[in-house]
């Protein structure tokens, strides 16, 4: 599991699309959600749309590997699929922020490598967050805050890529994904390998 | 410090040359040998060249990260000079084997990353140890023999690369090695950076 996290601005859904785009091995996992369908999604595809009796139903069941509220609503990352997919050599891509991370990180039931993004600077990551078009002073500032929060977890991944140059940053991402594919615990074909090379 | 092993033949060789050639930031230890010095050989540049007694008072004081005999001489790498060199920012690469590996990783006083090549069969493996000239079966023979049990020992490293195309394979490991670059625990910097990002 590849955990990619940032403070808003920072880039990280960019980077995490063009890594779907083009990595034919690494996908995202369906969460589940009691937040409303939108137009054009789709259930089982987008979100798995459920009711909050069904989404606490599951909490309490533990078939969730992480799950959270955000603005009233709950998102949750059910385990089985995931773990099935792993199983089968997917690999699965989180744009998550830091709680979720340390939830899925705690559970040390799989696999992970965590990533974070920073701004190049704070007056980049400002620029970033106030040309988003015609928004308060107030609701930057906001966003300003969250931002500095969330960077504050910096310490809790692996690596850390500064975005100064999204194509330099999404070739360090990639990098480091490609990196930690070839680590020997990884390889599940390994022993065979060897095994045929000592033969 | 980067350690690259590998059996003979699976091309270590010619990677650690490339890397040491094109990566500004990495370079060789010079290492205490006492093996007499050869022709065009310079004394602090190609090795530190000492005899019996010094070598042994060096192991005994403690002195080598790791040392081994090898075809009757000595050869040990400092440790003063390694510690100092990672501290002022350089990284370095090993091209040893699995012994000086086990011997580096176990003192744990350095950060250490371990890469394992393998050639991609033992067909290939043995066209490359026959194809080196005109030596006699028995010398290819011991070769294989001497390769198998590098090969044994795969699982004591932390990435395994295979070997089946030296460009391929040059880019994994550099690969590897930029990334490892990006583990926050290596980034000195980031600290300050971070506080700066913060205020």
């Amino acid at each position: 599991m590849f955990i990619l996290s940032s403070p808003s601005g920072a880039g990280k859904t960019t980077i995490a699309r063009r890594i779907l785009a083009e990595d034919g091995q690494i996908r995202l996992s369906v969460s589940y959600t009691t937040r409303p369908m939108r137009p054009g999604e789709v259930h089982g595809r987008d979100y798995f749309f459920v009711d909050a009796d069904e989404f606490n139903s599951k909490v309490e069941a533990g078939e969730f590997l992480e799950w959270a509220e955000v603005f009233g609503h709950l998102y949750g990352t059910p385990k089985a699929e995931i773990k099935a997919g792993l199983k089968a050599g997917h690999d699965y891509l989180f744009d998550i922020d830091w709680q979720g991370t340390q939830q899925l990180y705690q559970r040390m039931e799989v696999d992970v490598v965590r990533v974070f993004l920073l701004p190049p600077s704070i007056e980049e990551l400002q620029r970033r967050l106030a040309s988003r078009g015609t928004d308060s002073t107030q609701v930057v500032a906001d966003r300003m805050a969250r931002a500095r929060s969330e960077i504050s977890h910096w310490d809790g991944y692996d690596y850390v890529v500064v975005n100064d140059d999204i194509n330099a940053c999404f070739d360090k991402v990639t990098g480091i994904l490609n990196s930690e594919r070839m680590r020997r615990a990884r390889q599940t074909g390994l022993v065979d390998f060897v095994r045929e090379l000592m033969r």
